[in-house]
């Protein structure tokens, strides 16, 4: 196998955080990784559930999303993530969730205002809001890569659609999807009952330079 | 045994799933599959538990709702999927639940507007209300059918009263009972936070007919 | 021991339920049974966390709430519970929570509108509000009284507190209190979207008749 | 070790309390103990998920926040958890979540009114709201001093960031932090249905002296 057990086991591993922290309802989401000095990805099969996700189960797809290895036929979403590494060479990780509050604030086209410590922490600022795009070509990456190419944010809200998040490895862009659902809820929740107080600029950039640089048991680890 | 055990296991794990999802409280909540080339169906019984639900206490009924295999009460839905595997000989699986985000739109009456990628690719729509219906006779039946005829939808908001789901198979009607209650939920989020943002009726139209032919590892399959 | 492991197990067990519906935060609800033959009730001790929770801790207590059996003290709301004992000959079990959504209804002191079959079924009508009381005497008991006796439903919200519900056994009690959680969720979630369709009286008459007295395995076995 | 097992065996068993009542996501929350008879506390290493956190990876500051002992780097609110048991002798435990109804109240900077009886036994009044602080000095730490220096309450929602709770031993700080969450919840739900019904201040105190003095199985015990 060109990808190790390791690897794939590690993707098993991420997606149940994924159900773990209740972002997915039946197999609507994905977790893929870069392959360390390939031209590769690893990624979860199409529409298999995640009880039924074994190391031998995911599959191989070149940065053109092409199958590579594996017996079963790639996440639909294959596209998108092959063309964020083919734009992206930093991102080792990529996640798509269709998870709750984050999905509401995508229905509305409206991004998420960084009210919380947390969100400047990990996000440095709003999380926006990608394009409206279909599946089956290349629009729905270029929006997710036109979109963070501009910002701080690891993670993007695809309009009507969902959130696609990003790391250096998949576990950091599986952080991400968790942190976006997160503080979607608790900001959806805040500016429910009442205006919510804003965070100045210069405290969000502060924040966000501490965290990323100090934050965990190494420099800019992000787990 | 006219049903057999595959078949009666497959029915225990399928309502251990609405469990899962917490589509279910007490005993609220019952699935049904009909038997492979014979007019009858396989249900849950009546008022057990799910935590007491064994393959063994799976009851069997005709297509009239008569108990013909089984030594508890069917349930106390029995007549509403005995209606529509009558009236839809292309249904295998019938699904109800009072799962609480779908049931909120049906006690306003009010379906669910397709503002998401997700409901255009299970529900081809709009997730539509049906009639008040009384317990006790066909009116509840003849509800669900009336309306799921002239929808792409294999989930009907019954008024006042909860969802009633329907596929191939037991578990595409279980499915489209998640995928409903996990739409209800984020279109529900969505307008508490302000307008929602349509999809266009062709967009809708493109992701349906891509999702029913293409998803997953076989055609046609929606698991 | 004058009470039957039987019955301390089945309190235990009770117990589990309220944590499994998440009705309970820390040591906040407390379930009691009559014991058959006896004046006596047995009930939660207080404080105890339910992990911890086994048939030897569960205390015993005559109708005016005194501690006849059992290490521990028993549970603050002993008194509430000894009241409807004596009062209510037909109670057989009590349940006390302070479940988030019926509670919410408490604090504006409002009344749980019948617009759910369900609720119709269980609580043949709307779920009413008792008086505000304090702790220590007999004014929660004597406001949970005067509030059911004049209702068919199983469940009061006591203003600013919480909810007590009552069944023909303990077990019937905790069904009350589920479902009592679970209809004051989907109503609320009904209400923030817009206006709620009532169901016709006559129609809520003839579900709740016809619930009591068909549903489930035996006749008027409401578990 | 200066700290014993047992009390980093607690302190693991506290953090999976955050977990179990869903107050923290991915590494987003944490526990300190004081040391008995020490000016020394115990605090969860900083990034260290809540799955991998031993008794051995506890690690022991100094009252300075300086780390003592402990291979890993101490949280990142460690500063925090230092400042509150400089100047809160009585305090023995102190516990920071984002827990998301709490947070969201905190978004607003909005104190949780006192309308359940809930409310008046454990916080004795309103959950008050301390300033905005950036992470890095003793900001923060100074903020939820001055806040809960004058309030009956042990939490306190810092403004746009989280909850912080403090009790005279770590698991009585935790119970805060879950009934902070529970109460935040509660009421948030009950305002956004309509207008909230007070409960008169003699009410409240009565509640508070009684709560803080009878329940529970020992004088004073609040766990």
């Amino acid at each position: 196998m060109t990808v190790s057990t390791t690897l794939r086991q590690e993707l098993v591993a991420l997606h149940a955080e994924l159900v773990r922290y209740d972002l997915v309802a039946w197999t609507a989401g994905n977790v893929s990784a870069r392959v360390p000095g390939e031209d590769l990805f690893a990624i979860k099969p199409s529409g298999v559930s995640y009880d039924d996700l074994t190391a031998e189960s995911i599959v191989v797809c070149d940065l053109d999303g092409k199958l590579v290895e594996g017996d079963l036929s790639p996440s639909s979403d294959t596209a998108a993530h092959a063309y964020v590494y083919r734009a992206m060479p930093e991102v080792g990780g990529v996640v798509h969730t269709h998870s709750r509050y984050a999905t509401a604030w995508a229905a509305r086209g409206e991004a998420i205002p960084c009210v919380l410590t947390a969100m400047a922490d990990e996000f440095g600022g709003e999380i926006p809001v990608g394009p409206f795009a279909l599946i089956g070509n290349d629009d729905i990456g270029k929006g997710i890569v036109a979109t963070l190419a501009g910002h701080r944010s690891p993670a993007v809200l695809m309009r009507n659609h969902g959130v696609f998040s990003i790391g250096a490895d998949a576990r950091s862009a599986v952080k991400a999807a968790v942190m976006c659902e997160d503080v979607a809820r608790t900001v959806h929740l805040a500016r429910a009952g009442g205006p919510l107080v804003p965070i100045a600029a210069e405290d969000i950039d502060a924040l966000y330079d501490r965290y990323q640089n100090v934050y965990g048991q190494r420099r800019r680890s992000r787990s």
